[in-house]
């Protein structure tokens, strides 16, 4: 973790851009109170309680002109976001009316933040760590209930806490190890080789079972990139409609309190679908035909699961076999639709079909067998690893890839051992793990990486 | 003004939709505070002095599952921007965190707001009257600094001021002329007949000098609807840049401040012009050209200014003529570009030229005699009154239309009193004026007005 300098005062709007009746102007800083005094008019907020707040006007302070009428939120450290001073100057929303608020500040003392920046002082000054921080980032970005609700376990420190309690089992056994190096004539060194053995083993299995939730918490929280994909008149756009409309208002009890966020996804039992509806996919000799054939294939091949829709009222077609083959690695379900209608063909007597482990047979016309495709989505990619509440889960691919590298890193520990080598060599191995967690949480994280993080956030966080 | 009522508690989000850092669900209402007490863990809410933020959990009280972590601003009245209880929950921003919240404070007592109706009940309440309320929209969709002052001009009451003045010596007038109807005995009639001409007359002055100001006003709130137009390659789209460059940005000297809000519009000396570029126009006889013909010949004939470019490089042809004719009597700026090549012709050699007041000469090329433009635009739409910070100022349409009623009305009473009609029916004349200055403030506005004028506004506000 880098080092707790002296910060300067920053500031940025830190609603979303747009007409809106509320705009806030947030500032963070050892000068945050002073400098909202000096271009504000109204009490003397160095003067007033922390926590409350106070009306207002900003106003240019050479030419006493009114900038806008505000309401001024003053929060001392520590008990604030960033555990800095914090001023939140909430003006009358607009672009204008903001922008000039923010140029006022900035012409008095504050630095204009950059992204992420707040958050990236909650985490300097010790009040988050990395998971945490990052969660408030999914916590704006969640797409669905679950994903929210995925961020806010994060954002309540579960993975933190479950790391800093691996990391505290890795110092337990370094520090057993440090004793047998140091103190070789007091211990038993085949016990505590076997004692290591078994702890590593459990920690590994830790790190197992937390990687096994990625694969769930990641497609909570990114999505899954879903290709629907079949013949002309198969009835993909009308299973596209079905799955965008199934659960796809976030409130639906009550009239006008959506606003259009989730416009191009499907929401599934609270896991988004990015859905790609496919042009067509057909040996061609048309060029241009071609490229719209190749492009669809790529979408097809980056998708993380395939929606194949045949149509059970025909017999299958050359295409319908070409899209069985061309997806027979893929994670995909089957799909038989228009099974309102008499059907063509029995599928055990198809080769393709007949290995497949399950079909779904659904009628897009009349609406039936939706919900037999959610439980198939549930059944491929959550292994019945429950998103329980207060549960550590994995989320992202930085976090995978440190546990990855941790759990290697004890991998050769076992190795060492095994292989009968020098416990200085184990306890190299040992440390490199602890560093590894300790890069999840921030604790060990190299400034440049923090950087990096803090630098994807939107401005104002 | 309508009877105020027991008002129920409402809630909306009031910041603008989309990513941001931070959102605010708003509730307002004698259950604000109680509500959000009910669906929040931490302090009582109930308990806490007015004005202070608190920390805390929204959450489900039936499931006690947690929605969101937040900040809970709790206002009693009066001092609030309704006059009622107010509560302001920031959430972590995003929609799903967002819409969560704002759906557990409706399940437990809230009702969704209509747009404007926090503004409603701050005027149904007496804090605000029409014209500030309308200020309030005003602010929020300024598009430059200068809007954005009358606004705010607007919203400290100076144009209700001056209306409640005019409405005072309405008052003492009718006072006056009922004395004369009740106690005519007492008073000499043609002695108070002339004092009510001359009183008249002078109110009839000031609602001039009113609405002398409506067309700067108006323009300065809605921008110029302004048609480029000239034949191809006369230099249209560099001169429409170089406008549109012009001042664009709101905050152009700290880095990264400016998010882009005028797109389309230039914005110069604090006027929004809304630039049309015409496709151009021309006799045809092609069916389809001349659609496009007739759509620009459209956007011209609506336009609020043209400005027309001709080529000074080169002789004037057959299509220039059509246009200087076809625009000869809208408000127009005729430009004659490239000035930095040897000119074709003297202006005074073209007839139609030759009765010009005022040619403008630029070089688009090398960005000469722009500000020229600018200086003629200000000359033709803003005859010196002065939008000094304090004056009042007319805004918008319905204010015009009311000021215009009401001028009518007094000028009913100075014709009843030449043609020596009885006082009584002088007496009504006056009572109409001082109604219908009455809906510009609100005083008398019908309930079907005020609904309609806040059902523009937006959502939350």
């Amino acid at each position: 973790m880098p080092e707790i300098t002296e910060f300067d005062t920053i500031a940025a709007i830190s609603t979303p851009a747009g007409e809106g009746a509320i705009a806030i102007v947030r500032l963070s800083g050892p000068s945050a109170v002073e400098i909202a005094n000096r271009v504000t008019r109204g009490v003397n907020l160095t003067q007033v309680a922390s926590h409350t707040i106070n009306y207002g006007h900003v106003i240019d302070p050479q030419t006493q002109a009114v900038v806008d009428e505000v309401m001024i939120s003053v929060m001392r450290a520590p008990k604030t976001f960033t555990r800095e001073d914090v001023v939140e100057i909430n003006t009358h929303g607009g672009m204008v009316a903001t922008n000039l608020v923010l140029q006022t500040v900035l012409s008095h003392g504050a630095r204009l933040a950059e992204p992420g920046e707040f958050t990236k002082r909650a985490f300097l000054n010790g009040r988050i760590d990395l998971t945490q921080a990052e969660s408030v980032m999914d916590v704006i970005r969640a797409q669905t209930d679950r994903a929210m609700q995925q961020a806010l376990n994060q954002l309540d420190g579960s993975l933190q806490r479950l790391i800093k309690q691996l990391r505290q089992e890795l110092m337990d056994l370094l520090g057993q190890v440090e004793v047998n190096i140091d103190y070789p004539e007091y211990d038993n060194a085949e016990v505590t080789t076997k004692q290591l053995q078994a702890a590593v083993q459990k920690i590994i299995q830790q790190l197992d079972h937390l990687l096994a939730t990625a694969q769930e918490g990641q497609i909570i929280n990114e999505g899954l990139r879903t290709a629907i994909i079949g013949k002309p008149n198969v009835g993909k756009s009308s299973l596209l409609n079905l799955l965008a409309h199934q659960d796809r208002a976030i409130v639906t009890d009550v009239a006008g309190t959506t606003r259009d966020v989730i416009e191009q996804a499907a929401n599934v039992h609270g896991i988004p679908l990015q859905l790609v509806d496919t042009a067509g996919i057909r040996e061609t000799s048309n060029k241009v035909e071609k490229i719209g054939v190749d492009r669809s294939l790529q979408a097809v091949q980056q998708a993380d699961l395939v929606l194949l829709v045949l149509d059970g009222s025909r017999s299958l077609t050359a295409e319908d076999q070409r899209l069985l083959q061309l997806t027979a690695d893929q994670k995909r379900i089957i799909i038989i639709n228009k099974n309102d209608l008499t059907p063509a063909f029995a599928p055990q007597d198809v080769p393709e079909l007949a290995q497949q482990e399950e079909l779904i047979f659904i009628s897009a016309q009349e609406q039936k067998g939706i919900e037999q495709i959610e439980k198939q989505i549930q059944k491929l990619f959550f292994q019945g690893i429950a998103t329980a509440q207060k549960q550590a889960v994995v989320t992202n691919a930085r976090q995978v890839g440190l546990l990855k590298q941790a759990k290697a890193s004890l991998e050769s520990v076992l190795a060492g051992i095994a292989a009968q080598m020098p416990i200085d060599l184990v306890q190299i191995d040992l440390t490199n793990c602890w560093e590894q967690l300790g890069a999840i949480t921030g604790e060990t994280a190299p400034d440049e990486l923090i950087t990096q993080l803090f630098s994807q956030f939107c401005l104002g966080k």
